[in-house]
């Protein structure tokens, strides 16, 4: 772990950190979230006359989209080759979460890690998931929005779950 | 409150719901989250030798820019004229938090809310402040984001700690 | 009728041709198109083993965002209040036609018409169908992109039909 | 020639394919298409007292510029590294066509295809074509886009012509 | 004049200031500027064999189309529905100036000023000019980009001329 | 130094310039330059009360992004992945100026140069820093925008003060 912003020169002027001498390695970063929504939501999406793919697939397709423009939304994040992505919206009905829970892996041979992307797939498909059942449920909640493992880079392989 | 999902048509394919014959009315939209980090973070952020000006206006800076990029990100969003933007990113240390506090509001003359604005905006400052300290902290969680008021337009007022 | 290129100044110089003294009226266009792809794809798309609801969904999802994109590409075209979005991607297989013909519906209430918005939503959709068969038939051919019909501004309704 | 639709996984939700072990290699795709107008547009186009080197000259730019936003258009495309393109754009005048031929070529050195780029180059200078004289002509149509040819990457190269 | 800048709070953060309740105005904006280069490029431009029209035409249509992007690229400036853009540049050969002379014109009917569309059209127009002469001259300068006019608003007309 | 406009083809026609064939190596371009106004805006950034650090921040983060931007901004510019950019506005206040003064550096390892991107963050930090000030001064100018130096590729090291 390092010890200081690396974001951020020594005088705390914010930078795109170098990565050109970094190697070309293949990387995939995996993240997850949830949005919390009310129980008629979830009936709606599971209902036969409700459009359960279209619901779902939107939301889907706009997290795809996003994990590319991550450069654009994130000022210090540098462009990155996306190679791969894939994101998964489900259903949660349990005693803790009444909702969707939301997944994402992102890889890529490049310079630099795919974390952002990650995340950034997982929170535009959570916010577009919140927009389309907005006029059902105001009080929707989005949480636990987190990077759950990385592999390749210099750092090695990671997960949430390493104690 | 709807019944229905109001970004798919009868048949369960999505659209851009026809605004067009709403009135131009002042409309405001509040949102709030959280980014949960290491008490490390919230150190190098308030001690002198670093940068915080920065630190935290890379993220606000982030928040602002996404607000105005909502449609582009959320698929049914409607383009708006996004007259006003504020958004503020407060470290805070409690016992339930230890992390940042982000909130936002978003006002126009428009013919449509701007609910989606606004959690956009907080969400992106969010992400933004994850990628400014992800060398220090890889557990930093994004939590709770969800609209807390909203004024104007047809549905009238509505606050999140409404009964 | 005009009989001048309108995008043109009197020294044949590109230019954004001058809308704001043009009242504010409710607008309408529409727009069509047809992409011709092998029998196989059709079967694919419809048999219960493939996921038809995403095929169709990712490209009518594309076809909604880039409608409201237009401005980005088209370089002399106006920033329009986009305030609605319907696009349908039906299968057709015929003796005229074997694919999927596109069809879309853009509305606002804006000073200018938004002819330009219903094509681009075409053509993206159809780009976007294009994209994801053309691993199993390289031979799409997307053809018939036209406005079909348009109401409201000064020059009155206008369909295709007219003689 | 595949036999599913490669942009969908087993469970047929969307996805970026992965790429990321494809080799870097050289690689071009060509594409054509054409917009049907009348024989006025042509005529003004063609005659001294009209600028013919913008007309055309800014469908070019916009061809060019929309092949480097084929991924922030095309949902499923990955991001690739344009590494030229040419476009042009010929006013014909047969039995067959009255109207302007849309060519371009794309090429790459990257780990993926490029046929989508030199379709997004030819469909948005037809766009922006139909845009600079719908003044004149309501009546235009965009036909005909489809790849003519591609070389490079796995599959070998291969023309519209092949049998 | 303001004693203040308007753009930060009284905490000195930077925020989108609140427009929503300025009229609607009909408002126009003029800048200028220019880019030094070598008397061999304006040579270049002009001799037969060469494209001027194309030269100039791509510079004009960068202009054009970064007017309208104005508030993705300036992070606190407000989306504004950019109704008129011309742009112009013109070789000049004088003792004070080997170059172009660029100059804009930006209209709307809005709620706030388009000043900074008119100079991003500028700046835009003058560095894909530099882009396009780079391999002929790596000394060019862009030079002298200001706002001389703008009319509408509540602050009313105003020209740099005016003493 | 080239004899000719290398982005227009020998019919005159724009076109982004292959790259494909060029090896992939370290490059970094510096550029710089200028936006002079009253001594009256230097003081409100200077003086305790103000906030120096985030008008300044706004307009570094604007800058670093759009470095990332240019090719969506200069027509012609090949995609490029910036590695690195820096970007630093320093107030000045001698007898020849009263301003900022604005310098970036942007690295690489790609087939093509960067002094475009470099320019493009002087240029954007320029316009933003305009823009926070313009309540103040009306008559800032940006001035002296030019590269400064480059290094990597075929044509070797270079800087403005070789003779």
């Amino acid at each position: 772990m390092n010890d200081r912003l690396t974001h951020l020169d020594a005088a705390g002027r914010a930078r795109v950190v170098d990565v050109s001498a970094k190697p070309v390695t293949a990387r995939e970063a995996r993240a997850e979230g949830y949005v919390r929504c009310s129980p008629a939501v979830l009936d709606l999406i599971a209902e036969g006359g409700l459009p359960k793919g279209d619901a779902l697939a939107v939301a889907r397709v706009a997290g795809l989209q996003a994990a590319k423009r991550t450069p654009d939304l994130v000022p210090l994040a540098h462009p990155v080759a996306v190679h791969a992505v894939e994101v998964d919206i489900v259903p949660v009905s349990t005693p803790d979460l009444v909702g969707v829970h939301i997944t994402a892996a992102v890889r890529t041979a490049d310079r630099t890690g795919i974390e952002m992307e990650a995340l950034t797939c997982v929170v535009v498909a959570g916010l577009t998931f919140v927009d389309m059942v907005k006029a059902v449920d105001k009080r929707t909640v989005l949480d636990g929005v987190r990077v759950t493992a990385k592999s390749g880079g210099r750092s090695g392989d990671w997960s949430v779950d390493d104690v």
